[in-house]
């Protein structure tokens, strides 16, 4: 009999997680390592014993449960997301990939499928990076790449350390090995494209490298009545034109590269006075390395050429830059013959976002499923993808699993 | 002997006034009915005593001097500007029509000239509406226009009405009437014109209409990575767009009008989210009416193409406006008159910022004098105008005066 996920279990596990910090808005507000964290580790600690996994905490938060393998001394495949959302976000961001491997691990068993290698399940901790301004705080501890937790603050002024030393949610403490044999991360694709493609699945082909810098013109304050126009130096004329510049940089790539104006401030900031400075933040992603250096230089080259029109200084910050990474080709040929066992066709794309397989991508082969979201939302109560799609989803990862850990 | 501004003593009773509210960068603070201002009041009181007026302070702490003139029951020709600076302002805007007013007084002492009108020297309170936001709040008062004093506040919470009970500058309180045969003000022109065209004086023939209003763009906020750019709705894309048309349509007008967007703000304002709103304020002056109305519906006209080209919806809040106000014809005429009688050229030009001047002149034949900004700077610790150029416009009031007042 081959392992089959059960839809309905899944649904109702989903939803019976997002009760855990629900919204008046009808989202989910659980911030890693404050209570609604602790209570959701809890519940599928549960889910995981079931399963037949030895449930754990490390000393991020992380949880994990190991599901012995037939063959002694093999890593383990892993399977798993993240377990905190972002403020009023929704039930599917994270808690997918946590509770699919659940109930992959609960059909292998059902089926009695025996695999040779391990099955580690994986709740991540802190992925959304809200508490403490650090993304992925938890796969980042995993490899050993996180900041000390003594150093990261959350917005109330505990540090990371006091929050984790807190953090009580009735589970056996354990650490987190990195050495997986693989790792396998269903997850929604929180845009646009898979819905309007009306395709159902994806293999993850890299994520993208992020490129941010800030871009501060400096012209002169003055009286916005007694400054005749040819007289100005406007530096929200500077910043205004970048905007579009970068719109349009990022337009031309033809849907290899996006481009962000995110964040835009003016000083003084007031209706009666022309900006004396105005600071801007721009964000670049593309998979292509190329590409992104590209558009690096051109949006300097951008900037320079608006401020020189008016007359206006322009100061870079430097880029931070994270370099696109490519996912593991084994693991990526591994899904998509998993969607080809069931009978499913199943697309490749790019993951325009950062997840915690990127974090664990230069240890482990890393791979992820993409599931459609609808409108492409996430971070939002409105965020949804059909159970369906859920399902096929939770159902090739069940069967990625079950090749790279036969 | 003709009346001769004392142009040394000019300088010593400005730079005396300066060190009241003196700040480390060399500008002053003297906001309305605080301290300094008493102390402002206090001083400047005495030099009106010297130049033979009586001074007094009215409840909104206006001061006023009235000097008798030779025949009775004639209303007085005043003269005057404010006392109070903005933050950190310079030592010339308001105080040097102040000062010049007390000096022309002295002056025609001195010469023995016997006035038919009396003379009434003021120095008002809070133009600059940096305590309450209302603007010329002094005059207003005088006018009957003020708002009530218990209906508005101070940053710290303080009403306008607790601050007048309080502000105690130790001179004698009584009533300033508003009928007035004219009322003179010299002032900085707080822009480059006159320093540009090398033009020493200006008679203002106007006072620039002004009309605010808010524009709002609503797009989707949305992830920053995963939506491609053509499924944005980038609120900023208009706003910036609305940013290079708002300066277009104000440099089309070859001088006679200006126009600025002084505040802009983004929601949510995060480098990794796309910005779901963009609020602007655009600001529109000119001393013609029709133009000033054209400019109005051409900037509404562009908002609403600018988010139509990006699929935003646009909130345009009313204009907030304040008509053109030409100033008094036959006041200007003294002015022209009193220059030639000094034998120096005189320019004509609109006044693009607002002073007590507009506010009398519904009910007061107004008129004023322009002397040149250094670079066109105000507000601001290096706000400068040459002594020699600030005499020249104190003897221009003062000739202006007598002509009036004869």
């Amino acid at each position: 009999m081959p392992a089959t996920i059960d839809g309905a279990r899944l649904r109702r596990r989903l939803e019976e997680l997002a009760q855990i910090g629900r919204t008046p808005e009808g989202g989910v507000t659980r911030l890693s390592y404050r209570p609604e964290h602790a209570a959701a580790v809890r519940l599928v600690a549960g889910w995981m014993r079931a399963a037949g996994a030895a449930a754990a905490v490390d000393i991020w938060g992380n949880l994990h449960g190991l599901v012995p393998g037939a063959e002694a001394g093999l890593p383990p495949v892993a399977a798993g997301s993240h377990l905190d959302t972002v403020p009023n976000g929704g039930i599917f961001d994270g808690a997918l990939g946590v509770v699919a491997a659940i109930e992959a691990a609960q059909a292998l068993r059902d089926a009695g499928t025996r695999l040779a290698r391990p099955l580690l399940l994986l709740g991540f901790a802190e992925e959304e990076g809200t508490s403490f301004g650090v993304g992925c705080l938890g796969s980042l501890g995993v490899v050993g790449r996180a900041p000390a937790p003594e150093t990261i603050h959350a917005r109330d002024g505990m540090t990371a350390a006091a929050l984790l030393r807190a953090f009580d949610p009735g589970v056996a403490r354990a650490p987190l090995s990195p050495a997986m044999a693989a790792y396998l991360e269903l997850h929604i694709e929180q845009g646009p494209i898979l819905a309007s493609r009306q395709a159902v699945l994806a293999a993850v082909e890299a994520i993208v490298g992020i490129a941010r810098a800030a871009f501060t013109f400096r012209g002169q304050a003055n009286h916005a009545g007694t400054t005749p126009m040819d007289a100005r130096r406007d530096a929200l004329w500077g910043a205004a034109d970048l905007v579009a510049e970068v719109r349009a940089l990022a337009r031309d790539t033809d849907g290899r590269a996006v481009a962000t104006v995110g964040r835009l401030t003016v000083a003084p900031g007031a209706t009666n006075v022309i900006p004396g400075a105005a600071e801007m933040a721009v964000e670049v992603r593309s998979a292509e390395a190329s590409l992104l250096a590209g558009l690096r230089a051109a949006v300097e080259q951008a900037g320079r050429a608006c401020a020189g029109r008016y007359g206006l200084g322009l100061e870079m910050s430097d880029w931070r830059a994270e370099p696109p990474l490519p996912l593991d080709a084994g693991v990526r040929a591994s899904i998509v013959q998993a969607a080809g066992d069931l009978g499913w066709p199943i697309a490749t794309m790019p993951s325009w976002a950062g997840h915690d397989a990127k974090i664990l991508s230069p240890q482990v082969p890393a791979g992820m499923i993409f599931v459609p979201s609808d409108r492409g939302i996430s971070h939002s109560p409105e965020e949804h993808t059909s159970w369906e799609d859920a399902a096929r989803g939770a159902q090739v990862l069940c069967r990625a699993v079950e090749r790279l850990a036969a």
